[in-house]
């Protein structure tokens, strides 16, 4: 056993024993993000606990505890500094204490966007890449970007983990975090049912009838021909192509690592951006590799490794 | 003196001398982009021949010759890496044997824009500030980033200057970089004329009886009144609030310097940008400064020292 990992997300937290490149064992349990974070620890302790004693493993075998967190982390004091709705006393907790009387080990932690770029980077789709863009497409889109072996940070910890954020329409919907046009609020799943009730023909489609509207719904009505879910689909494709598009403007990588529930839907995504990308994206060294990440939900955990031995830091 | 400097643009090169944090003397020279880079080279010799006699220097009291360039430029290797219809004989040159062989002394060059934020960070706008973006409103849009010191390069040269580049309008007009809804493509000096003319009310304006548009013309319509005038003028405000938006979501800055000929009108951008920002970047962190470049064409020169000195080089 090389680490312990946490990857924590609003409903639920994983707990792993983790290898050089492997997930050793894990367990999943059920969190309350609104009732704060103060009260998973506990949960979280035990958790680890029983890990170890199934594995007959001690805390202290491993390089320490890599906490993946849903909200936006100081990676270099451990803290966290903004939330967003979930475990909003995160910012007033000192886990590196906790970990440190819970296991007598160091703990690091980073936001859970760059820990999945970490893992795919360390142990998936990325090895070998030094210049790599990844981008979650899910209920948000979250990201990350690692720029010449280096994870961007930015001064506030914001670099990098925005991608879901660059406006591609700008007179567009206003997005949750307060920019208007963002690509999540374009096209995600959390607006996906907006983004079908403003098309006109959608009440009177076949895909209305189907409620709650999901991508992987969207996608399979759009391969039957409906024309509502064709354009809704089309529509979307091309805001993740701009996205995209954006992303490797911004970061100049040689490799887009697609994350995501929507990628359930690869087989039509995948082409599509890859398209996309070689006929607009301005890179006239060459072609950008896109492909889907490949570590799925362990991705974060197996950022642990590169993450505590400060792999990607400069 | 401390070195000798060149800008170089697509139709004129300023030569200079430059100390510490100052232009001690320039000389701009006519020069043809479309005619290629070697025939340039000797008239740059001899400009230099003249300042450094003129001021009664020579070429071994300074630090080395930096050379800005309009263009894509790997300042490891010092070579032009892509041009833009301009210079195309760039690639094929040796600039480093061409410096040691008429001075005797190194060169070294990057990328205009990043030149430019360099001069503002070392002796301008910047100062001070290690997180800071630079956007340059002109024929197009060019820019540059410093995250945490650094002036970000990317694998292929390209990161952080293609702040123009980033789509804002995932379904908008085609941009020359080949990317679609480009903010250049949507609201700079060179799409103002397509821009105009998709205004249904422009051919019956006042604006259009005084062609040729620029920005300076559309404000001052703008300010009397003219109803097309606004219609556009807001129009492309916006465009430049969500690539602003965008650059911050991307690079994290505590400060964004705005400079480039359509800054003519600061009185009117500047305080809308400020706005725009304060209410649609998403930092929980504060506040985001907004200012004006304050080198003017002096920057990309006074790029010169910080950059032989590799001061924001890792």
């Amino acid at each position: 056993m090389k680490a312990l990992a946490v990857d924590l997300g609003g409903s639920h937290a994983t707990c792993a024993l983790v290898g050089d490149q492997s997930v050793l064992v894990s367990k999943v349990v059920a969190t309350d993000g609104s009732h704060g974070l103060e009260p998973v620890l506990p949960v979280l302790r035990e958790t680890f606990v029983g890990l170890l004693s199934q594995s007959r493993m001690s805390a202290s075998d491993g390089e320490g505890l890599a906490f993946s967190f849903c909200g936006i982390v100081d990676s270099s004091t451990q803290r966290i500094l903004a939330t967003n709705g979930k475990y909003d006393d995160g910012p007033t907790l000192d886990l590196v204490g906790w970990c440190r009387e819970s296991f007598g080990i160091t703990l690091k932690m980073a936001n859970d966007a760059r820990m999945a770029l970490l893992g795919e980077w360390y142990a998936g789709a990325a090895r070998g890449s030094n210049d790599v863009v990844m981008i979650t497409l899910g209920t948000g889109m979250g990201g990350a970007a690692m720029v010449q072996g280096q994870l961007l940070w930015g001064k506030h910890f914001q670099a990098g983990c925005l991608g879901g954020h660059f406006p591609v329409q700008f007179n567009g919907r206003t997005c949750s975090c307060g920019a208007i046009g963002c690509a999540e609020a374009e096209a995600s799943t959390v607006s996906l049912p907006g983004l079908c009730k403003s098309n006109p023909g959608y009440e009177s489609s076949e895909l209305a009838r189907d409620e709650p509207v999901t991508f992987e719904k969207l996608f399979q009505y759009g391969q039957k021909g409906d024309h509502v879910a064709i354009e809704i689909r089309e529509r979307c494709l091309q805001v993740w192509g701009a996205a995209t598009v954006a992303l490797i403007h911004a970061y100049d990588p040689e490799l887009l690592v697609l994350g995501g529930g929507v990628m359930k839907s690869a087989s039509v995504i995948l082409p599509y951006l890859q398209n996309y990308i070689h006929r607009h994206a301005w890179t006239p060294w060459g072609k950008v590799k896109v492909c889907a990440a490949e570590l799925g939900n362990d991705a974060a955990l197996l950022g642990a490794i590169p993450l505590l031995r400060g792999l990607a830091d400069r």
